[in-house]
């Protein structure tokens, strides 16, 4: 490896790094799960979305910008290289549907679909107005010490909902407000907005106050930006919203939804997380 | 035909008709599209919706019972038989994830994953509780002549957010809240429940009180209930609650809700809809 390589990949923002792919053929990719995003066990699920994501955006025929992507967490990733295929199932005049999985060791321990389309000028509007709640700048940063690596690659203000300061199974609703970005200035993009989408903690630990031993089993976003609305956000705040509807037979859900600064519904978020309780 | 098998297809409900798979492999099967379920352009979404898990269901390699379910409709389908390919492609100590797809002449018309478990007793909790509304009772059928067939197939009473009486551009939110069953007597199960998720009109017609072209081109549903509790339902009516939370750039996103009348949380669900405007 040339010295020149070296510089550039360690100049290289952490979240580009994880999600990077590099194509063996087409729509074949192999990637590397990263230590600055490691989890409990394997590394942040938002960051193996942005990355059966992004075996979407690398792939030469892609047609338009997401619109919706679901993934599944088959099994949580081992620390090393990992598999990916992204396949166009059926291409249409202005949408594509996509088939995406991540594989190691021969078993698949990711599941993906993704619709893509043609953004075009419509009618709009948003109907899920953005709370009123304080400027970031108002907001202080937590003083807790993050107990995985990959929390410290975020910023993440509370307004309401944060981590318990007391896990003494006092909790009495699931609803975080947060303002949210990237530690490392990095322009939000499409992957940065899908990662972003899976950053709140579970809503179980703050629902009950108590820290049970979870897992997303399977995450959707809805695109309501594009790229080029992401470009003009450059480094700024997203305010995130999460909430559970129903925890049940080890299971929960989380809705969710990503404001910009200035009050744009940017994604609109929904998982279902195993816990063990 | 003997006269036997005729008689019995005859008396078979409708619905169970329509979602009826026959194997010929291992989770390969095939199917037709009911006249029964007609829409405008090919079959209503929530019966292809209730094929796909179908075809989970009858794998004999199934485990546990369905928590997430996504489906992509990536083209209408055409009046006439189809295939559907049911795949497990990781099965874990409790869970099991499957991809599905149905296909017509060659050709991918949806695409699905599917994440099912075995249900045990946990702690647990509803925290979206149902709104308070009148019961079924209390409200009126509709008096509109349905347009398309399928809606034929289900009683809808509407409480808040019917269809628009007057197509004068002078919508002012997207929230429809009303009972709902099937038509003919049927026990509820996870298939039913599956299709109730895509019963709702399409929100823009209500936001806007204009009559759009539109077309769901991804569906989740997350079930909170398992076949014995939707059981102990038979033939009872399910309250759905639903709108949309943003319409941008010829797409809308759609966020569910669908209780017993007795309060429990059944299941929720998120679509995302191509409209022209």
């Amino acid at each position: 490896m040339r010295f020149g390589t070296l510089v550039a990949m360690n100049m290289q923002h952490p979240f580009d790094q994880a999600v990077a792919l590099a194509p063996t053929a087409e729509g074949v990719y192999t990637g590397a799960t990263s230590p600055a995003f490691a989890n409990m066990v394997g590394p942040f699920g938002g960051v193996t979305t942005a990355v059966a994501l992004n075996a979407v955006l690398q792939h030469p025929a892609l047609l338009g910008e997401p619109v919706a992507l679901t993934v599944n967490f088959c099994a949580a990733l081992a620390d090393g290289t990992f598999g990916a295929t992204a396949k166009p199932v059926r291409t249409n005049r202005s949408t594509q549907h996509w088939v995406v999985e991540l594989s190691q060791a021969g078993e698949v321990v990711m599941t993906a679909t993704a619709m893509t389309a043609a953004r075009r000028e419509t009618w709009g509007v948003d109907d899920e107005p953005m709370p009123a709640v304080p400027t970031p700048h108002a907001v202080p940063d937590p003083n807790h010490t993050p107990q995985v690596e990959w929390v410290r690659r975020y910023q993440m203000r509370f307004i309401e909902g944060a981590l318990p300061a007391d896990w003494d199974g006092g909790g009495v609703h699931s609803q975080t407000r947060l303002w949210m970005r990237e530690s490392a200035p990095r322009p939000l993009d499409l992957c940065g907005l899908a990662a972003l989408a899976d950053v709140f903690f579970p809503r179980i630990w703050l629902r009950r106050a108590t820290r049970v031993p979870v897992g997303t089993v399977s995450m959707t976003v809805y695109f309501h930006a594009g790229s080029a609305q992401l470009a003009e956000l450059g480094h700024g705040w997203v305010l995130g919203q999460a909430r559970a509807q129903a925890f049940r037979n080890g299971f929960f859900d989380q809705t969710a939804q990503l404001w910009s600064e200035g009050g744009h519904l940017l994604a609109n978020s929904h998982q279902v997380v195993y816990y063990k309780a």
